[in-house]
């Protein structure tokens, strides 16, 4: 299984197994898992804190740092797939629509090799 | 397009798409892109600040407060999907990995209804 | 020494020494500082994840989990201070200027009871 | 009024004061706090989120960028000291200590100039 061969429902499905097997959806209030997202992503953030830019490009040529990073993006992304079958979100629908509210925020012409919105 | 039909590569294309049309990489770093995750990881958070666990499962059918938080959910994922391409890792296979371990810190007997570890 | 007769400036001393005794000042860019504060601040929520507002409250009655949440406590104000330091800041200003702010957005008697900006 | 002069229970009381005269204690549970402290904490982040380190540190002699951080640096306060203010905790004893053992994880001589504790 790989990322080309899985939908972002077999991913979600995977979650919700492992939670309805522990009885964990009492637990898996929206609120509860804004606040454990925010917790993985800090423990990810962790990993780059005393680094600089380029150090922390050069983690995925290190196979010990990178495996403990893809740990915390798994997390991460569990607790994102976790929340969108609570609220029964369509993840896909809701990065498209993002995207196309994006793009007008961020026109490629203007926006080309500049992080801030064009003023 | 939905989640049913849409794979992890399929939805990691689009943010390189518009990542590269903007020329972004150069601002991508792995550390900047863990506090951007968590940056928007506490946006998603402030819409449920002050509410109990009850009333942020309820926000499921407040369309517009719904809309919100699916705006922020996408701008999580965004961002760990961008994270992803520039470490170039699989997420399916880091998660399916996580899972293999999750199911050893926890397993289901031992953990149902009960949010720590088992001692 | 406590609160009552400890100044902000005291504690700042404090801090500061920590860090010049060993040369951290290179570290410490107001960028890496807030990502310290902002991962201090997810171990500290770490302890509330999964319990709800009341027994959070019930925290203050439990020496040992209430002795972990004040180490976290501490982690993030060190922090805070040692980004006071760089930047060269007077909290008791700031933190008077902001409230004199919040004053304005939140009304004593419109906001009396209630999380919200008044509308 | 400024760090020179203001103990921290002065500091405390200011929040206090605010706190009541809204009767806001009712949200301010330490979970909720700690969601807030977490929410301010990454909108500061926010400000150095694309910058490299010497940029971040150049936001000190940037009167309008430093005029924004500073108030995110308020709100960051302001919760810390609201949950102190909950868990009726006091800050300076919480700090001392955590010096006390922080020193010992990182003596003075093995860490200078490396931020990871010495192995």
């Amino acid at each position: 299984m790989s990322d080309q061969s899985t939908t972002l429902a077999d991913l979600r499905g995977v979650v919700r197994s492992f939670v309805d097997e522990r009885d964990w959806r009492q637990f898996h209030s929206p609120k509860n898992l804004s606040m454990s997202l925010a917790i993985e992503a800090a423990e990810l953030m962790e990993h780059f804190q005393w680094i600089d830019a380029a150090e922390s490009r050069s983690v995925a040529n290190d196979p010990q740092k990178l495996g403990a990073v893809r740990e915390e993006i798994a997390d991460v992304l569990c607790y994102l797939l976790a929340l969108a079958n609570e609220l029964e979100l369509d993840l896909t629908a809701a990065v498209r629509d993002k995207m196309v509210k994006n793009a007008t925020k961020y026109p490629a012409d203007l926006s080309r090799g500049r992080a801030d919105p064009p003023t």
